[in-house]
């Protein structure tokens, strides 16, 4: 039995995903969707789909948190258009060569052809440089660090799979920065790479961070850093990448401008994004063979009450259930099940959402002025005097639900990781040793090795090299089958 | 002078935008996009622009509220794809009549040419009530009541203008709800109207409410009831629509359920929608020769203050207003205005950004623990003790800010509006009286008579019947210039 189910006080067998296979994983990922209404994908064209109110709630809360992270990092928020023209879009030859293949395309507007066809915008890069242009002078209106958050679109040819490979990304937040120098821009790397630790720090996501090779790297950038996370069934997800752009595309854009000393020279740029697949991952990572659990700040329900109806004492029960509720709405999203159903069934239900807290109500407690809570991550049940229950209580104990859910999940990444020793190791054993390594759902970190890293001996794995990668002070290869 | 420039104490002249003809009001308005930063419309595509950092807090603000109301009425939030297949959009044939000359066509992804055309949403019926079909089977699944937040499309070929008539509608909040009764319906087309009325209220914009005439009904609603206000040119303009739509997409999109009785029937919609000319509103109705000015709930900066650096005073001007920074910024938007330049430019920054109040912090002032406050919307000036500043203070004088903005605002409102008296006049005189009024800048209201209401009459006025309008409990004809 796995380390993380030990503390389980209701249930003996082992409801954690880290025995499941990708089919597996697959199935009980595309179930869940639909049970916890999170997404629902019979929608009429292949990779699109809808956010039902319940996901678009934990879409919401999570992406508040990146909002409030850039905000506080002085990022300005703001709005371009979807649609790019050709000319524009092709302008960065690299970047469109990264891109034709999946680029959607309008041609007619009403009855008429346009002459100039636009595209619905895989990235915003060549959109928003166009019109940082527009406002750059001299190095006093630098330094520009504009966010937003946006659709865009990709025509894959490749199986989609919901919120993780879409052809409309209903959400990508995506940060452009600019600068005078090198140096600034190699600080504002840093700092996205803050705020995205922050910002998994914050869902209990633990990631693997790779400086992604050379001829994996965005299209037009210098460097590409990812986080990478890893799925139950040993897959690593792509969840975010920040890229240093050099002074690439402000080439290309003639992001010109005059430098204090009075010489002329282009911007230095970094941007990073985000997208759905952070709601995919709080999914994926969290998520166990009862359903959901959500980490508590973005839970769209944090406590969920039930009130346990026993036949000549629900007066009583409801009475006090609707006082506490009326205390607890203040400091937490909380919501009172009084539905006509056996509470075994509403048990279920939230758990199945994923809601962290559940308080149960029943007589004999209430008698003594107590309440049972449940908590989703370790389905730990206890009881706290009514007395207790203060605004202090509840979120201490919601950042205990948090931290431990960052441990839990911590430690399952562990378990996934495996670091091989490839010293006197010939080419043809180590390819089957990390064959292997893949194939028991482990991610390989081998030392780094100039003569390895490169795509002829990722062909020979038939995996993905993912990059460079510190890991506990040692710079490794880390070897990945992805998704 | 007119009523509302009365109490100005700074300027004697009128600075208010009453007296612009449409000509003025539209260079007027072109300017202020550009020198607040509120909008770029140099995007090279007709009718697409970027949210500049500051126009974009005053649109965030401002649909939070619109979220809020729709959320404490228990809409709830969802996303629904930006594509539609034509298959799908052309299924109501009323409704595809009055989109298809306005559609943008998506025909090819990557290099491939699609089997089925895709159109980017110009609205989301077709989209939303396909997706409800999925989720309907009994009269317990009902109501639906969603809303969401997205971009649209319309292929304008009329002139457009930032904010009003784009390309791409950048901001549509649009709800979508199905009841099992007409009358349920009947109630939620006036809780639409309620959140509504709610919103423009606390943007202290007048509206007036015109059920809209057959002819311009929303394509596949039984009866759309409008939001109009009048622009400084006395031209309207329409902000808000609510739509009852009957059975009539409940037909089409077979959105067939079991009622209580075990009966078959098709649910009763409504759908409403606001887009970003709210924000062209907020901007058009309380703006001034001087600028912009913003109610106070959605201004991004609420109090700019100016330290009054004179020679020798510098230090002790600097640390109080840190001090006083430090207390107020807990309970408004604030900003500290240390920047090397004059305080006369400073001044006008403020106010050309439509910041609602100004505190200007100078040495003498100081001295007797006092700041002078400036108020945008009158232009008034008042010292107040600094022991005075408190969160309540602000609170109150941003509430009082508010309602005499939204009087300010519906005086002008009323001075646009003529209400004629039609008994015993020919048709000819009428038409030339109607005329001769909207020349004048009036919207005209004349008693609601069956004869007139009609298309024939609309176009001998050369102008449009926006509907059938209550004011002051008497039922119009209202007749107006639109934008």
């Amino acid at each position: 039995m796995s380390k993380e189910t030990q503390k389980v006080k209701k249930q003996d067998k082992d409801i954690s995903l880290n025995d499941m296979d990708s089919l597996e994983f697959s199935e009980w990922y595309g179930e869940i969707l639909e049970t916890a209404k999170i997404y629902d994908l019979r929608y009429p064209i292949k990779g699109c789909g809808v956010y039902l109110p319940y996901g678009f709630k934990i879409r919401r809360y999570s992406f508040e948190i990146l909002r409030d992270l850039l905000d506080s990092t002085n990022h300005d928020e703001t709005l371009f258009p979807m649609l790019i023209p050709e000319t524009l879009l092709a302008k960065e030859g690299e970047h469109i060569k990264g891109f034709e293949d999946e680029v959607f395309w309008v041609t007619h507007g009403g009855k008429n052809e346009l002459d100039v066809r636009l595209a619905l915008r895989p990235t915003s890069e060549t959109a928003i440089y166009h019109m940082m242009k527009q406002w750059l002078k001299v190095h006093t209106d630098l330094p520009f660090k504009l966010y937003q958050t946006v659709n865009t679109f990709r025509y894959e040819t490749k199986h989609t799979r919901p919120l993780i490979r879409l052809r409309e990304i209903m959400t990508f937040n995506e940060a452009h920065t600019a600068h005078s120098t090198k140096e600034e821009c190699e600080a504002q790397v840093k700092e996205g790479m803050y705020v995205y630790s922050s910002f998994f720090e914050s869902l209990a996501i633990p990631v693997l961070i790779s400086k992604r090779p050379e001829w994996d790297k965005f299209p037009g950038a210098e460097y590409t850093t990812a986080y990478d996370t890893i799925y139950p069934d040993g897959k690593t997800m792509q969840i975010g990448t920040v890229h240093n752009l050099g002074q690439h595309f402000a080439k290309t854009f003639d992001l010109e401008f005059e430098t204090a000393e009075g010489e002329k020279d282009y911007v230095y740029q970094s941007c990073y994004g985000i997208s759905d697949r952070v709601i995919a991952s709080i999914i994926a990572i969290h998520g166990d063979k009862n359903g959901l659990v959500i980490p508590p700040k973005v839970a769209p329900i944090q406590i969920a009450m039930v009130p346990l109806l026993f036949k000549g004492k629900e007066e009583i029960v409801l009475e006090k259930s609707n006082e506490l509720y009326d205390k607890l709405k203040k400091f937490a999203r909380i919501e009172l099940d009084t539905r006509d159903i056996r509470p075994g069934r509403k048990f279920n239900d939230w758990e199945l959402k994923g809601v962290p807290l559940r308080i149960e109500l029943g007589p004999r407690d209430l008698e003594n002025d107590k309440v049972m809570i449940f908590r989703r991550d370790t389905n730990e049940k206890f009881d706290v005097a009514i007395a207790d229950l203060t605004a202090e209580y509840l979120v201490d104990l919601m950042e205990t639900v948090t931290s431990d859910m960052a441990k839990k999940a911590y430690d399952a990444f562990l378990g996934h990781i495996e670091i091989l020793n490839i010293e006197g190791i010939d080419n043809e054993s180590l390819v089957e040793t990390i064959k292997e390594a893949l194939n028991n759902r482990k991610v390989v970190l081998i030392p780094f090795d100039e003569k390895l890293y490169n795509e002829e001996f990722e062909e020979q794995i038939g995996a993905s090299i993912l990059g460079e990668c510190e890991f506990e002070g040692t710079k490794y290869i880390s070897i990945a089958k992805t998704y």
